[in-house]
């Protein structure tokens, strides 16, 4: 009696186990203090993933998408693939005499780019862009940003950018992909770029990446077909380019998104025109200590008093990485 | 006793149904005759599955890629969505008085499309593409070709063009599925226009479909943003534009492609170019009776004899129409 007791029980308990977390013994966001944005998280993917809820979405519709920079790392004080492409001209440089002599380039070997941002024009930035990430195959580049990747350090934190990545938002990628959505990164920095990465530290395929991309040319290399990359812009995936962007790689429109700055306003707005439930976020940078504060004032990564107007107006949720996150940083 | 023999045998059964096709009691390509065709199909998804096998390939990347037009429907005598086009210019030919005297509008209302392929330059070729296809919403042109694709009878088969989809082709579809493959269309036709029924006849999701595509602008209509298609080709997915649409959206090499034309050759070349084991197909339309047979000189779907003898030289596998299937159109 006692024996089949104890045996009884062992199935019960083998089976709720086996049936998962039933008892939502685990916190999906531990990094995330209690408040309005982690509750808005965890109530939205409860409610699109329970079928009996009115807000059901069906796995096929659920995408997220979420901004890259200052959305789920670092882009302070230069956007890392910006970063990428200074240190690459310095590589290149013994190659291209010219560049003495020449700016934008004379700037950058002098050691002088912190102020290029703001003071280089539309043309004399295509072409650093063109000199860094150019006239070699996409599988030359992916090597080329690898070995950059492991190596490149950030000035303030003194670590490898793939380490600057946010814990928090991790855990909401991660949350979203064990409940059915598919998760893209929809971002103004190269695609070529983040793909070479993605997988990795955000556990998101390249195919799920959408990024600014160059035009490329299919040719032959000693006998070999190769893809080339033309120093021709095909593609801005920024602003109004990110919804057209979306549009043109997964062809339906994402139920949630999440961004950080101006070039995400577009990107929010249209997800939330769609039908059923959807989420728009966006991260504040408010944390002068523990990371960085910047406001409407920065070039990089601009959250205009417009955007936090529009916020309010239409009940994007503002993240304040001051007071929603316990932790930054990937642990 | 005896009752718990049967017991034990039925437990023993259910198990052995509940870890699925153990005794392989399904052949998983009806339709297809046996021979080579059918073998290197079999062979390459059971080598490249195995973790034990040489071949073995990481769930991650099996991208496997089909051409839509003459590889998993009907093409001839014209491709459904030039066909679309044609009625959907007649459609619009009330509002737009001027087309009766305007080549090659005025052909096309007069009933003469047949011979347009042939004859219109591409500048006309593009003026038919625009006034039937942009200045609308995504979401309007969605609408349109939904509706037009549940209505369309093609002329031979006297059928929708939705069940002129090749029932062997489905049926490698869903190997590749069951096998962890993600599987894309890469079509020379516009994606705006696959993604619309790729789902319900393919089971292929509409962020894997690549194709043809205009350029789309982020705009506001009574208040709303839309996604206007405009006027302007963005993007060829033909040829060379294959493998540049596969990097641009998957951002992975294929490692099985499938085709039937010149518009495939360099998909075909860029798949087996990569590292490991591959597989490159090509439908051969040679079944005069049961569908089409057509050739090198056929202006659609064109197996050119330089094809033929690439094919040859690389080992890329020609299926037989005639006889490597035993039916042609889905059940």
């Amino acid at each position: 009696m006692f024996e089949h007791r104890w045996v009884s029980l062992w199935i019960a308990l083998s089976i709720l186990l086996s049936c998962g977390n039933i008892f939502a013994l685990d916190d999906p966001l531990p990094s995330w203090n209690e408040g309005t944005a982690k509750n808005a998280i965890l109530q939205y993917v409860k409610e699109t993933t329970q079928e009996k809820d009115p807000n059901y979405i069906i796995p096929e519709e659920r995408i997220a998408t979420f901004d890259q920079d200052g959305t789920l790392w670092v882009e302070q004080p230069l956007y890392p693939q910006f970063v990428f492409i200074l240190d690459r001209i310095k590589a290149l440089a013994p190659q291209h005499p010219e560049w003495q002599e020449e700016e934008p380039f004379k700037s950058i070997l002098a050691g002088e780019a912190g102020s290029l941002f703001q003071k280089a024009s539309m043309k004399q930035m295509s072409a650093i862009f063109s000199a860094a990430q150019t006239d070699i195959t996409t599988e030359q580049y992916a090597e080329i940003v690898k070995a950059w990747v492991k190596t490149a350090i950030d000035p303030k934190f003194k670590k490898h950018y793939t380490d600057l990545v946010y814990q928090p938002m991790i855990e909401v990628i991660n949350l979203f992909k064990k409940n059915g959505f598919k998760v893209y990164i929809v971002s103004g920095s190269g695609q070529d770029f983040i793909r070479t990465y993605s997988e990795e530290i955000y556990g998101i395929p390249p195919e799920q990446v959408i990024g600014t991309a160059e035009k490329t040319s299919y040719t032959y290399l000693n006998g070999k077909p190769v893809l080339m990359k033309l120093p021709q812009l095909f593609f801005t995936d920024d602003k109004r380019g990110k919804p057209e962007g979306i549009n043109l790689v997964i062809g339906r429109r994402p139920v949630a998104a999440f961004g950080n700055s101006v070039g995400d306003q577009q990107m929010l707005e249209w997800t939330q025109a769609g039908k059923g439930k959807r989420l728009e976020m966006l991260v504040h940078h408010d944390d002068a200590v523990r990371e960085y504060a910047y406001g409407p004032e920065s070039k990089i990564g601009t959250f205009s008093e417009a955007l936090m107007a529009e916020a309010k107006e239409r009940g994007w949720i503002v993240i304040s990485m001051k007071n929603d996150w316990k932790v930054i940083f990937r642990k």
